[in-house]
């Protein structure tokens, strides 16, 4: 049994790695070939335990979540990804779950900017500079000749550190900008990413804004929380979800459905896009791209998989001895 | 986070607190002070793979098993034991959990002895030489002053490394015997109990052999399983089970109750027992006591609670870096 901390994760997998696993994550979501039952909650108060199985051809893996929001030392957030071997049962890997969800979320989006953007996209814009912003910056910068980063934080004291954290990440070349306005983050940016906890838009109602870009929403996953403002359909031809589950579980999808902003044909999962195009799509003239993501355990099982025999291949990790 | 292996739990616990600590369960359990929900279940051909959570006031658990019964190299059970904090979410502890599982189940049965048995009663029988049946015999000579395990196996080369096992747990006084058939095994003992994976009763159809005898169940778990024969129920007039859900899920529980060999009302859970005697019982004259056990996660809950504070009080395991 392996036991691959935060460190040991990094130093095993790269984020075009991660991306590509993403991609072949939705090949196996097409094809149907994985069990993933319906996650198992536990709520108190506050507070929410989380676990999510998923069984594939090549292993089964289990992400144990929880989020206790009124923690105030600790983090809020905790996870541990625990990896079996298919063929035996055998626990195989612990890996840290924090860390595995916030990279592979990146690459979740890393993916999409692979094959919904211009390919020569250069500028992204960040609004919520929190982790899943770092590592959705750090995945557009593995997939795009990016040369801007634009961030947008509410709380403008979490910029800096934010700014210190991705440039360890990023080319020097880069220039990521520390914005006042959301306006002035988004303007100049081909991609918009949202990754925010808020239960209202937090983009501008302005439909100019969005022509000719991608945007992609990472923030809500539960229908009471949104990201994205009805400005935004108005320009969306395309609005692709990482799984169905998204039309249930975002404020995102669930609201425009109701309100008829948009209609259920015209969304489209991911993996049926990338089955059956035929070439890489970007966004049409005056049109924008939606791209919106709520994860799924498959995701972190494929990812969990390939992180764990990079590892093994690398020498990484500390062998637990049972 | 702290790693407690086989050998470090073992070091941890004596078998009379995991007895304490099941009889502290059953409290909580009368109480109705726990969340367990229904356990979230993935099969593929044979395989099972199985997550059992439960919450409680002092902390939150996990229990991963697999069971994969074609595995010739490897061992056909493989669990994990997730121990979370219930005030922050962080993970605390990981404890190997087909260790945990196996000597908790002894501790549900020594439970049992200690409530439902002679205080003086000196013999048992172990039906079924497995690892069950080592953790039961291991827990009845921590709560009775036991001289004689009358040892029963039906492949029979296994009893020889089972008494090797057993006598390394037990005082040199006890005398394990090597027994050539169940009646054998069972004539001379005041406690019975029976380990198996049978799908018929392993016990003879002969109800003299259970008179003023506790007889314990622990190998049926599913409805198609059973150990025990009628002739036991003719002599039953107490029938416990551990949780409310043995009366669904095992055989031995669900063939009588179909059969009418014994109705709903005479079947009793061992907290209301516990919660509302006044005195222990034990076998009446010419009568049987039979005890089911199926199991259930607030057990693994509270064990494995127990275990991580005793390991942390004690300087016992791995502290991993995450």
């Amino acid at each position: 049994m392996l036991f691959l901390n935060k460190n040991e994760i990094k130093t095993a997998v790269t984020m075009e790695e991660v991306i590509d696993a993403i991609d072949y994550s939705y090949k196996i979501y097409e094809t149907k070939q994985y069990q993933m039952p319906f996650r198992t909650q536990i709520m108190e108060g506050e507070n929410t335990f989380l676990l999510m199985p998923c069984y594939t051809n090549e292993s089964i893996a289990t992400k144990l979540v929880t989020v206790f929001p009124n923690n105030i030392k600790e983090p809020t957030l905790n996870g541990l990804m625990i990896l079996n071997c298919n063929k035996t049962g055998r626990i195989t890997a612990l890996l840290d779950g924090t860390y595995l969800t916030g990279f592979r979320t990146g690459a979740v989006g890393g993916s999409a900017i692979r094959h919904l953007s211009n390919e020569n996209a250069k500028s992204i814009a960040i609004i919520g500079a929190g982790s899943q912003g770092l590592y959705q910056a750090i995945a557009a910068c593995a997939v795009r000749p990016i040369t801007d980063i634009y961030v947008y934080n509410r709380t403008k004291e979490k910029v800096p550190s934010f700014i210190k954290a991705l440039s360890k990440w990023t080319d020097t070349n880069i220039h990521i900008h520390n914005c006042s306005s959301v306006e002035n983050a988004i303007k100049n940016a081909e991609i918009i990413i949202t990754s925010t906890t808020s239960s209202k838009p937090v983009l501008p109602e302005k439909s100019s804004y969005y022509k000719n870009k991608l945007i992609i929403g990472v923030g809500s996953f539960q229908p009471t929380m949104r990201e994205f403002p009805k400005a935004l359909y108005d320009t969306a031809d395309q609005i692709i979800v990482d799984t169905e589950h998204a039309i249930d579980e975002s404020g995102d999808i669930t609201v425009p459905l109701k309100q008829r902003w948009v209609n259920e044909h015209s969304i489209q999962t991911m993996s049926s896009l990338i089955t059956n195009k035929t070439k890489e799509i970007s966004p049409r003239q005056d049109k924008s791209i939606v791209f919106k993501t709520v994860g799924m355990a498959l995701f972190d099982t494929v990812v969990a998989n390939l992180i764990y025999h990079n590892a093994k291949e690398k020498g990484i990790g500390l062998h637990l001895v049972t």
